[in-house]
């Protein structure tokens, strides 16, 4: 035993010494900002949030290290609104991001996020940041709507979903991997670019090795900017199908390719975070990782889970628009499950606050200051509501733990057909997080008063120029 | 920043200085070993499970200091059955503790676990250990069948299942609950007797005050034999309905009386493991914690969630036979999330193993030796298949990821009704752990596969006398 006890001063002091050669020259600068946003990876779908199969040991010691948020949300339940609202604090409804005829942006789309639009990186980089997107844009593939246009110093990555570009007469992947958990595309039959900064550089995109190389930029970005304050927006485009791992993935996890692209995405933050410590910057960097919406259930075994949530991508139901999300900020960040209220829209006013930036007052913002939750100098979150928005209308409203939802439909291909509710249907998400009792009929008082909060919301909106629906005949590229 | 480094330093002085005062005693002794069982606990209602608002904190950490367990079973989906698995290693067709007719046992039941079984008290009890059963029993009320006439020294809990002995003209708990997720009965509506041994010592139970002082026994005999091996069985029983929570606990959770019950069972799981520590018992104590089915789903609010996985309680789908669990032994454990199989049929073997008991050779046992997989000696678990048994059928079984069903039904009250499948339903549980996708057409060889082992495991079985059907015509207390 008493050797043992020598061995612990030993291995003590050599961790105290370490401390005292960590850099301090980051002390008093702006902290760094990693948002990392896989693509459609379900609530259920990391180990700290209930998978049983596929390991994601970074994320789920990150998540005891920091903070494991349990009712974080996205602006919109499909990918380009989702991101619309990420970027710039905002409802897609309220700068055209969001449409009913189309749902997202496709390759031969003309539209895009409209300059008139702040964004994060413009905010932080009037503080001296040095910012980048490494990864799926999706809010306009014209210049004049990349991220070079939108306040990011750099680019590198696909401008739409990984699916786009399909070739023709493919036959499906659908029909293929509902046969095959294991079953890959090639790369060819996705013709898919990636960008840096405005010019395509890479075409198909080799998305077998996209998750790795993906994270190899950020590292690089860090390391470029490691004495200048940062905001690193890595937008990973899996698990969207097509799935793709790259070779030291492929058939590594138990939960098929689905679960190797997972677990691939969970290295890469693992070696984001090494790095940080590496390079000293870890205790002045908050890292953010959520989804920009619930599973496709349609892809079986190759969509997520959204774990005891209901239904998945597209809808408004919570395995919509509820994400697995983490924050980490060591030292700073006091760790705990936070079962607040938060959503990707509070990114914005949150790094503001962090950074010493002013929100826009010019315009209506959907965000609010998470920083006292984060910190712990405050208990209670500032948000009180979440406005579930589906192709330009408002389908549910949360207040506090009450959801009413006035219009309900399945994810595109399965579960129910729209309905829209004379009464609406009213679910305690704290107590019945599955969705599954509605109890309407015994607080009509409750119902009313989401009602109110709908209406009031609705009138706080002002018309604007759709841009999901600008599109050409045919694709530009 | 030195001023801190010296604080640093004296903190890991004290840190040390504390290790040097741990009792030693124990070192050669053989290990402690703690059960605690809870009572319809579904998959998805530990924080570390996943669940969004219910906060298991003391169980959280267990789980990342020790190892998770995400293909845990048990050997059937309801209370006497399941228990007599856990207590024999067996499963509970062996030894006539699963019926057709009576699903478990009743306060009218004449039957009981056979005095012929052997308990892992008995086994420990050889080796010197001091056993104690605090909780719920349910392997029969009558003296002969108590826990001291298995192998326990000492008894005190519920004989059976704590909404047993119901008043008549009780209006029903299901009705009440269903409004309210923080329905409250009176105890007097449910006269369930507390026994010390074989003595009734409090009638009605004060359900209240029940959790706590399951704790508080626990801690107790822990704390009275310090000095020797011990054996504690702490089953809870709750959180099967009606539901309690003492008043430091009620109304304290955001998830109803459900979540206030859960975090008060969680609360105590903490207070024992930090009496472990206290005593220095903490590096020689097993603590397992696990529930003995999946959540009731029919008592909506008051039954719990299965998580991802589909069904619950009384079923054979994974919602009613994979449950939350979690081993904790610090510095013996390697920690991790562990996805192969276990039962609770594999805690005889292995704590004979880590006890150096032999096993019963004279019967079949159905458990294995799990401590390789827990101490790190080895990476592929001994378990290949889980049988999932119900009411005196093989309703499906299990072999490496894939499950066939046989027989299909779901929970008591809802969900599908009994279906036999000519050609059995086929899921791989590791990449559809919420058994969606039926690919028994794209898998013959393995249905066939499964097929036999079903028979072969069958094949294994002798007569025995049904012990849950013998019934008087009224209740015996």
């Amino acid at each position: 035993m008493k050797k043992s006890i020598h061995l612990l001063y030993l291995l003590l002091l050599l961790g105290a010494l370490q401390i005292e050669t960590v850099p301090e020259a980051k002390a008093a600068q702006k902290p760094n900002f990693v948002v990392i946003f896989a693509d459609d990876l379900g609530y259920g779908d990391l180990g700290s949030f209930g998978h049983p199969s596929i390991r994601t040991p970074n994320l789920d010691r990150m998540a005891v290290e920091g903070q494991r948020w349990t009712s974080f949300y996205v602006g919109a339940s499909v990918c380009t609104p989702s991101r619309a609202a990420l970027m710039t604090g905002r409802l897609p409804i309220r700068n055209g991001m969001m449409s009913a005829q189309s749902r997202v942006l496709f390759p031969n789309s003309e539209g895009g996020l409209p300059a008139s639009e702040i964004t994060i990186a413009e905010l932080l980089k009037e503080q001296g940041y040095a910012t980048a997107v490494i990864g799926k844009w999706h809010l306009g593939h014209l210049p004049q709507y990349l991220p070079t246009a939108h306040g990011f110093d750099t680019y590198w990555g696909v401008p739409y979903s990984n699916d786009m570009d399909a070739l023709a007469g493919f036959p499906g992947y659908g029909k293929e991997s509902a046969r095959d958990a294991h079953y890959a595309a090639t790369i060819q039959q996705y013709n898919v670019p990636i960008l840096r900064d405005t010019e395509v550089v890479e075409r198909p995109a080799d998305q077998n090795t996209l998750t790795s190389r993906y994270a190899d930029k950020a590292i690089e970005f860090i390391g470029a900017h490691r004495d200048q304050p940062f905001f690193v927006y890595l937008a990973h485009n899996l698990p969207h199908i097509p799935l793709f791992a790259g070779k030291d993935f492929r058939g590594g996890s138990r939960r098929g390719l689905f679960g190797d692209v997972v677990e691939e995405i969970d290295a890469g933050v693992g070696r984001i975070v090494a790095t940080l410590k590496e390079l000293g910057l870890d205790r002045n960097t908050l890292v953010v990782f959520t989804s920009d919406n619930g599973p496709w259930l349609p892809f079986k075994t190759h969509g997520g889970s959204a774990g005891l949530l209901r239904q998945g991508k597209g809808t408004t139901y919570e395995g919509g628009m509820r994400e697995p999300t983490i924050f980490w900020w060591p030292g700073k960040i006091v760790p705990k499950v936070q079962m607040e209220m938060g959503t990707t829209m509070d990114l914005l006013p949150t790094f503001c606050a962090l950074a010493g930036a002013a929100t826009p007052q010019d315009r209506t913002l959907d965000g609010y200051d998470l920083s006292p939750l984060l910190l712990g100098s405050a208990e209670k979150g500032p948000r009180d509501t979440v406005f579930y928005w589906r192709e330009e209308k408002l389908f549910a409203v949360r207040e506090g733990p009450w959801k009413a939802h006035f219009i309900t439909e399945g994810c595109y291909g399965v579960g129910d057909k729209r309905e829209v509710h004379a009464i609406p249907e009213l679910y305690q998400l704290e107590q019945d997080p599955s969705e599954k009792y509605n109890v309407a009929s015994l607080h009509p008082d409750v119902v009313a008063r989401l009602k109110g909060v709908a209406e009031r919301h609705k009138a706080t909106l002002t018309p604007v120029t759709n841009q999901l629906e600008k599109r050409s005949s045919a694709a530009l590229r």
